[in-house]
């Protein structure tokens, strides 16, 4: 029977401010990228996060960032090797302290943002976030697009490395993502995004932009929360991938 | 034979600026205070202080404030005790990340600038402290001022509560500090910082404001490192102590 | 015949983060209070606020705030003098940029938060925040509450000094209003907000907490616009107030 | 006579820390390029440079920063143009205040590290830079690299365009700037760096990084004030240049 992981982003506000319905996503999701306190994710909400993910038995993963809360993460920036494999670090370690606390552990890392996008390509700064991480754990897996630099790097560097794939992005024919602001490049209908999480979780294929069947190898998908009608999607998601012989849990 | 532990601040830049010579300190002290981001320390530099600490086998403590880069965690402020339970915590677990990769450990915790001073007397204050550290790590030792609520509640958890002395800083006759900011509070003739500091070490007293003669217990003494000729100084302070036939040391 | 001003806080956001349904709230307000980037409010929207609110012909007042982010300006900080003072002239300065760039100016100047609370009592902080608006404008008028420190020292230095009053808050028979936290501290029925309202623009009165009439002289009326159903209170807020025969109205 | 204007950055510092010699540099300078809260430069700080400099008769510049204390403002960034326009404008608005309070106005803009390397070619944020201080003043001054995209946009825009070249820095045989890193990138030698001031501002010659004499027209010079002996040569540079028939003024 295949199984399928269903990781989201959590934690996403920052003091006064929320964005992500951390309760209700905690209910479908089996792995939970918590913000660190760079883009988003102020400390007393990391700790309830962990505490929740802990309680409902869903993973907690370190969704590292560049260090910029004006910006949610979005703005690419050249930081020297040295400082962003520190900066991932110093992430995973804050958020260690309340997985720890709350029972669990953080058993995974994630980019996020404009760093998850520079790490497709930029070796430089794909190896510094394989260093942040082996810097915290030499053992940690690290989630990303499949054919990335950084799942390459993490690989090498003997870390587990973890492909994911989005229902609710447009492929091209190459198995690569529509960028953003594309025309198509995310997919709005629900349906749509249903029947692509099972096309993606079975049978590891998926419609490419031009019609044209896509193998896309994931063992994670990938489900946003930020929309309104997310979590609905998401449960629905989850249900029909259910029904459909597929197995939601936790990566090994 | 009697023994004292001497901590000084490290790590306190941040970015592009410096003010600890923590080479140079590094080697005089035996616990280093390192700050953890919050008033200062950039990662990087948490990395280093950790490294350097870890090779000349000082111990790492986590130096832990305010979120105050602007005011240098010098701004008291009335953060509300869940939240500074979780920043604190939040600052361990970050620097614990760089001691463990440098081969230790996070070996105790000390609050610096406003939150320092606060905690003496604030119970809610003085309380989140505690909890934040028990969040962290139920066994940590803590180093505050003899006499303070942080102290007393560090105890009452079951944390060791480690007392520390300043042999730069004009004492009251009940062993409280004199205020910064009062005449005399800052002793700052090299000889007479030496000689308390053996008074302090190996006699438990020192002379006070008005000439008494003060009982204050400490198993460590602080030494400032920001102030020129300050590394001369403490390692001036370190010689006299073992030439006065007191062991300088980690406390246990 | 009566009038008026109806203020409330706007471009309380940050970043990708969101608040105020700011709007909607300009087509009921009179006067904006701008968040300058302490507490709240990135640049890109606090140029957005300044060009609606000078479209449709609302005041814009810098909503100035201690340095903090991540506590929402809601923790109280002692901020030494001359730094307050240099702080809040600076968040004026950038308001005032996109203020004039929109075709108007930055009209008045209202502490946020725990500053806002602080400058009631506290001498120095009051001083403070007037040096500082002085420093940016010496005829700039201060909204606050009757009886502050802040008001005082405003009038004693040459700058309007404007009161507010809260038609959701209660007051105790003395006129000042009943701490957050209390029992029945904030009203929550909107008929009795309307109701308040009303009493207090038309006749400088309202219930005391214990059922007495008070006084509470206010040029201006606070409304709220961060809780559900808040812009839809203000609107009836102001109908009200006009069918009563107030003209709502900027202060002069 | 020829004139040339020295200009360096000031108020590099923030909170507890300092990097400038602001006090000495301004006894030397002509402009001084202020920083304004993004990279480094606190409020108080600000205010106390503004006052200085308007002692002195020294001019002030905004010396604008992407958003990154952490990176001294060395990290280029992708900020999205209508954010970076406002950010630009904003510290344009906080520093005028100080500027304004002292007697003076901002009379210049000057980016900052990686901000001022990407706007020699990048189109989009050159033209931000351009529109954000075009918000704040449509008629302030741009200092920059000549050939830049900056101020080729700034000329464009209506905006006096200023050409600065720097003695410390070796050149390509096309007149640009062999980049930091390379060897021989920076000239050290003081009596060079002193030659090729007066070279620059004297003849507008310098010679090339192969020896060849290559022309470069600036109208200002830039000195550096945040290395060990830089203000001694920041003098020296001064001395001879008036010694050799150049007379040291702001630019017109």
């Amino acid at each position: 029977m295949t199984s399928i992981d269903l990781n989201a982003d959590l934690g996403e506000g920052f003091g006064r401010w929320r964005l992500t319905d951390d309760e209700r996503l905690l209910s479908v999701v089996t792995s939970a990228n918590v913000a660190c306190g760079f883009h988003a994710g102020d400390a007393a909400t990391m700790r309830r996060v962990c505490e929740l993910a802990a309680e409902r038995g869903v993973r907690v993963g370190a969704q590292v960032s560049y260090r910029d809360l004006a910006g949610f993460g979005r703005r690419a920036m050249d930081v020297p090797p040295a400082e962003l494999a520190a900066e991932v670090a110093y992430q995973i370690g804050a958020l260690e302290v309340f997985a720890r606390a709350a029972g669990t552990r953080v058993s995974y890392v994630k980019p996020h943002g404009a760093l998850y996008n520079r790490v497709v390509h930029d070796e430089e700064q794909a190896g510094a976030v394989v260093d942040g991480v082996r810097l915290a754990d030499a053992a940690l897996p690290v989630l990303g697009l499949p054919g990335s630099r950084l799942l390459e790097y993490a690989d090498k560097a003997g870390l587990p490395a973890v492909t994911e794939a989005f229902a609710d992005r447009a492929y091209t024919e190459e198995g690569t993502l529509v960028p953003r602001g594309r025309d198509g490049a995310v997919v709005t209908d629900p349906e749509a995004v249903v029947e692509r999480s099972v096309g993606l979780a079975r049978d590891g294929v998926v419609s490419s932009h031009s019609g044209a069947r896509v193998e896309v190898r994931a063992r994670s998908l990938c489900l946003h929360g930020d929309t309104p009608g997310a979590v609905e999607l998401a449960r629905l998601v989850r249900t029909r991938l259910q029904e459909s012989g597929v197995r939601v849990e936790a990566f090994a």
